[in-house]
């Protein structure tokens, strides 16, 4: 069999701890794929960060976007944390991602590293199940100025100082005043982020088709102040109405320094990860084993 | 101003009890918008059991069938579940409703009575936002026959027999097994019904926008079985494993004799409803208000 | 060493299925526990019911009411349903139980049959911890005199028909008024309860040592209806105030015609069930396996 | 009639804002009702802080502590905010506290001030109901050393730093250990606190008089780490064990720099704080108020 994808690009997360802890790669885990990618034809690039942290200097290296200008495919070896990370970076590329996991596996990073011959065989044959992630465009606006701006695969979320009160937020979804909400926070989701922080604070799961994101407080004032689910075309401005030390938090960047009047507009990616799973993939069976539904649990 | 809609049908809620009580209507109130609507040029039609239940003859009656083939527009006098009950029923005909109210506003039944002139006068003319509900297509499969069949706009409700434990239920979506569920039952919702039992139950609010379902556990065994909103294209079935007495609830109608291998499928109607509101109205104003938001509440 | 309980009943739970299949015990594990016993110094009695359905006639026999004036000790062989079952009939009589449990452990029935002797020697011999299970009794009042009467271990729920609406239901708690609720149903759990139907429907985890009850309404109709955690000294009557088919539960005894004016009242039984756990146990060591924290779930 | 009551304490709360707002008091209220006091032959004191804010100079002042060790009863006028800082000091000294609002009602202050006279007087003839609610001591250990201390009306929260990821909090419980919890924080709330952030964060309310304190995750990373009611005669241990900028929150006061290994340990108070509420006070009736029951509401 011959690689349908020419190109490809190899992905690790360094980690100071053992392998496997927390979703790391190891460097003979890297190894051991390359060596698999080229005896399938593929020529092998390896993300400058992950050569450097690993000491793997035998391949092509590339930055991000390098790989995203270069590579037909993108193997991330590591957890959830890591493939949305790349992801973010690749969306405006639209090179898809494979996740390759030698810990716990994640939601997204679906393939055991013990099995990967066997699943990545046919996906490199173009035998796989795609499946799309939308992502929104975050801008934080100061007296009509941008003044910070982001993409998110996971969540946009707002939150009070960890010693102060309460915030107050003034939501409007496309102008239209919703409400003002007095709270720890508030979080919106995308699908993809619906079973991280969102889930944690309430929230729904949003299956990953539905072109929507979710809005969820965190320990409202208001008992009847619930999770939302919104279009993800509509514009979503939170706005700073009292409360100090509020900060914003886009993936995993935070954004400290929030001002009264300032607002969050977060609003769709016109970008979106293609995430690659092999043939039989199924969404429900992911949330069935990552929730531990019907293990007998309480 | 001469109204844009000729022939125009008016329903109204019976009840033994004092008008405006629980979303009833008025024989008073019913004449006194017919007269405005003839003062307009519109031809009056009075649906055929509420002509009868008023003592309301002096106008052409008809049932919902000939309103849904004859007229061009329905105004609804009651509560939300009259108008829900109507408008399920002219899905098809692609009539649209306008809901007055004599009562507590509802989510959807949002003219009070009292402002009923200076809130139709522009719509006649044909200044009004238009609001899209989709329904449920739902059926209940037995041996491969289908034994029953409904709409419902707001919800499907598979639920336990009364001094019975837990049902089982199997939940498979577009023929992918997603879990076996042990709870007193299971709601599917439409964004119209996710603020009336799906909220009870602890489900999240949908916007009417989106394109989706959502499935919510009610008091389920595994603390992990959380909500899930779905897309509205999905077929979802549900199977009854275990438990005795187990019911379906459509709306309205109960079906009440489930057995073990029953299977409730839910798919997306090809119809959908057609709500007018006045120009200005925000599904954001009615939520804040129907919830109390920003009431000083806890 | 010799047991000091002389006497000690053996109670099985017979079930037509395969031994340890959802808490059965089968009549080999009650005859090797016999021996034990009997090995050391006690003298065995087979309740009645056991005895019958598990073909195991060579001990003395009792029913429930003689092992309580009798025994010493009671050893229970299922799980948790059978553990609270003889438990609640045993209160009056302050018969000391433990339980033992051939499939998966139980939150009370702690002793896994594989290990038995090493954990009951020590017991037998005085060293255990023991724990204290309140008991409340419930009446059903008509017309003011009482037409119901049980103990619950679990929970005392009221509820709605399958096929029909909320009901509404007024509570008291000492002649104070509380407040009408409209939901699905109440359920009233001690702390026992509390990790049972009470969690599935929202309610909080009960501390053993707390005095007190929890008061969780199921789907309620308003959102701030939360759970309440009430004093065990205290007398909540509900009161059945709207709803068709209204029918209560009391752990495991149904009554199903429950008619509006109808009041189920709640006080505490002045008896308590004694359980008796190897040396060391602890109350959140068994929580925290049963509800899985701690095992990386989500 | 004469007061039971001989020297009567008026704190008051200053704001520079509107008086009402918030829970205010203004120089015009306090006047009033020191006028009323002495009418009826109470010697009145005014804090030291209130007279200075108001500038009402024509009373004897005394700080708190003199206030604890002279007076007999002590009436605040404000929101609830003020009524627990007052009662935290005064829990010592045994001196019962009376609420007087001039805004909207809270959970403890339940006199509105327009109705005072009606409502005092009686109360100063002995006829009122009294309402004791405990006080959590809870302190923070470092290397075996014990760092701060606080007593704690509402709650004691520790919470993660306001960029960072969730913290990790071990728990323990008279020395057993509970989990290790990832969360946002950790609430332990007294049933006075349950009707406040515990509650926005999922908690159930407790009855006053349940010798108890509810522990509440906020955004538990663990879907099954539900509130859990403990005795409060257990000693509850929080230990820092990862996660950034972690700080603690004992009602009012903040301690910011939480290290790993911190303990934040929790025992009931040897004092309780004394309410007088009018004879017939209900504290369900307060509920059903400041929670919205019984009005229709969804």
């Amino acid at each position: 069999m011959k690689s349908q994808f020419r190109q490809v690009a190899l992905v690790g997360k360094y980690q100071a701890t053992a392998a496997g802890a927390g979703g790391a790669s190891s460097k003979h885990a890297l190894e051991k794929i390359a060596h698999f990618l080229m005896d399938h034809g593929c020529d092998v690039v390896v993300e400058k960060d992950t050569a450097a942290n690993m000491g793997l200097h035998r391949y092509t290296e590339m930055d991000v976007a390098g790989i995203g200008e270069s590579c037909d495919l993108c193997l991330v070896v590591g957890g959830d944390g890591t493939m949305l990370g790349i992801g973010r970076q690749l969306a405006q590329y639209g090179v898809p991602l494979i996740g390759i996991n030698q810990g716990r596996l994640g939601f997204i990073t679906d393939i055991p590293f013990d099995k990967f011959q066997s699943s990545l065989l046919p996906m490199l044959a173009g035998e796989f199940e795609e499946d799309h992630r939308g992502l929104m465009q975050a801008r934080v606006m100061r007296d009509g100025h941008c003044v910070f701006s982001a993409l998110a695969m996971n969540d946009v979320v707002v939150n009070r100082g960890a010693t102060s009160g309460m915030v107050e937020l003034r939501v409007e979804v496309d102008g239209h005043f919703v409400a003002n909400q007095r709270a720890d926070g508030l979080i919106i989701a995308t699908p993809t982020g619906s079973t991280a922080y969102s889930l944690s604070a309430g929230g729904p799961l949003l299956h990953p088709s539905i072109p929507g994101w979710v809005m969820v407080p965190i320990a409202p004032h208001t008992l009847s102040n619930r999770p939302i689910v919104l279009a993800n075309i509509a514009e979503i401005a939170i706005e700073i109405v009292a409360g100090r030390d509020a900060s914003a938090n886009f993936d995993m960047q935070s954004l400290a320094t929030l001002m009264h009047g300032d607002r969050i507009v977060v609003t769709q990616s016109q970008h979106h990860v293609r995430f690659l799973h092999p043939r039989g993939w199924s969404y429900f069976d992911t949330l069935r084993q990552k929730l531990h539904w019907n293990e007998g649990a309480v």
